[in-house]
């Protein structure tokens, strides 16, 4: 799908971190992987784009990430947030909120209990997933994202059955993906590493959108009715096969009025 | 094969992290992965079992360990403990001691060589396999398993080509399983994670009886000839397609005289 | 492949560890991950092959991959470093410059970036593939691996499409492989643990020949035109199937006059 190599500096978790490699891989992009804060200025200096994951996170990582970010931010180098488990642990929602004061983030990513937790407005989470009672009306979830993307002037994006994106002005709905994106470890984290990567391409909004889109008509043409690992394979195999015109035909994107 | 979606808190290495999770999704639990000290105590809060895996732990990892286990037991969520490579390596033997002295474990899962170094009858073991000459007698790791279980409280699971389990009243062997299993990487922690999975739903005996006898009876409808990485995928597949009917037609459950 | 089961102890990123075990397991190797320093000792000592990998290596890390060079040096147990992303960061300059002070390698494999880098003639590598400008003419990769070998009397392996190695005085190409092979995240790193599970039963230079042709001759039979994801699996099964027939049949090496 992308057209200039861009190498993509992630710090994340060691639970999907293969995964994230290899789709950055399938579509185009070149990932790095780098977390001990002695080299993430470094390391961020070469990239195209930063990708930070909270999954897994300790101490060290923190530091590693709040120093990476300011680094990103100093030299104009897209950064893109994907706060797991926020509101699952103090320690994450602290963590989370740490480094929106002291980053600037191009993109947000996260499922709904995840942004409600980082907008204020939510308790707990249930784990990395999203809880049941959030997973309510996409008109709430358009407002949240609407309402958040002005606040924080970052790309809103709320993963889920049906993804919402706003950056404050224009807010969008994309239908695609597979239910059984949701069965698998990984496709959340992947998500994100894809908006890093097209960040390197596109705009903002663009790049959430393009990324949303192109991600769940790879999910799409993944399903064949297989297990969960097969699926995980089929999927990373998909975003490799993807072609822009693939792309444009079986995109399901609507703007919404919030 | 689960039904209320368990939510099990994993404390284990990055080796096989994401077979873990990926075998928690199909058996229909649902994984949290988090190791620093700091958040363990809150996620094992929300969590309805603890697996705690011990390879390639370290001084900070061991300490989240404690910490998680002992949260556990005081909020009564059971806890399992896989002691990975006990006997390889002081560390790994002291820290398995540490943590059987301070937390109170539903079920033990090892292999013999590990079973036995916890129970202070053995001397080294070859890595994270177990040695040929602890590969024995059934009658032995029976005995093993049985005085084990006495002495720990626990239920005690001897993973290998004839599974044992005990409480210490009840001994059990478990025919199920396929070769291939124990060529590829993960297949223990499997079993342990799926032990957690399990315990939430079940009292500490049946859940190791019944997630052996699932994770057997998956390894011998995945296998079909192929490759290590594709039965290895194949195996977390057949977990997904399990139902309480198949594994109890095909299992193979015999109570021993011990 | 491999006759004796050797034990491997990597000390390697948390990206491509779940790879590196599944294709130890592949060759008839034994993986055995262990990088707490307390420990490294210990597991080192049953160990007959130490593979030391610095991608995301942290300071905790390097220090245990210097106490379990240290050690292995002393017990004349052979390791293999696999600078990855020499030139990238100072600190992973620095830190492959450290262990080669302190440790005795029996082989260095890397791209012929990080080749460069470590041999003191280079200056910046792009994330942890070879920059561009690198990739040039098998004479001077060829002549770089012959003089890093004089100077550091270790075996260099300089892998790419082209793969080259020198022990000083002999220097060969090896042309297995497919392009596929560098477009899936950690088939440098299966090759490093190739050479380390190798050179358990060989000597250097026979070691770093066998692993990459026989992994390049796996990579040539994996192709069927798949996905990035099945392209890796199968590249692990189909190390799996080799046999030393197969390797010697289709082995394309020549010896080089530099």
């Amino acid at each position: 799908m992308l057209q200039t190599k861009p190498l993509v500096h992630c710090i994340t978790n060691y639970v999907t971190v293969n995964d994230c490699a290899n789709v950055l891989l399938a579509c185009g992009a070149s990932p790095v992987m780098a977390d001990d804060e002695r080299e993430v200025e470094d390391i961020v200096s070469i990239s195209n784009a930063l990708y930070i994951n909270i999954g897994t996170l300790n101490a060290r990582t923190v530091n590693a990430m709040l120093r990476a970010g300011k680094k990103a931010n100093a030299l104009n180098i897209p950064v893109i947030l994907d706060p797991v488990g926020a509101g699952a642990s103090r320690l994450r929602t602290e963590a989370a909120l740490q480094l929106l004061e002291n980053i600037r983030f191009d993109i947000i990513k996260g499922n709904i209990s995840e942004i409600k937790n980082i907008a204020g407005s939510a308790n707990a989470t249930k784990g990395v997933d999203a809880s049941d009672e959030d997973k309510a009306s996409p008109k709430n979830a358009a407002l949240l994202a609407k309402e958040l993307a002005l606040k924080t002037k970052s790309v809103i994006l709320i993963s889920g059955p049906l993804d919402i994106i706003s950056d404050g002005e224009k807010t969008l709905s994309i239908a695609n993906g597979h239910e059984y994106m949701g069965r698998v470890c990984g496709s959340g984290c992947m998500l994100g590493a894809l908006c890093a990567a097209f960040r390197a391409e596109f705009p903002s909004l663009d790049a959430a959108v393009c990324a949303t889109a192109a991600f769940g008509v790879a999910g799409e043409r993944a399903f064949k009715n297989q297990g969960l690992m097969s699926y995980r394979n089929n999927l990373i195999d998909a975003v490799g096969f993807l072609t822009p015109e693939t792309v444009q035909r079986e995109k399901k994107i609507e703007t919404l009025t919030v």
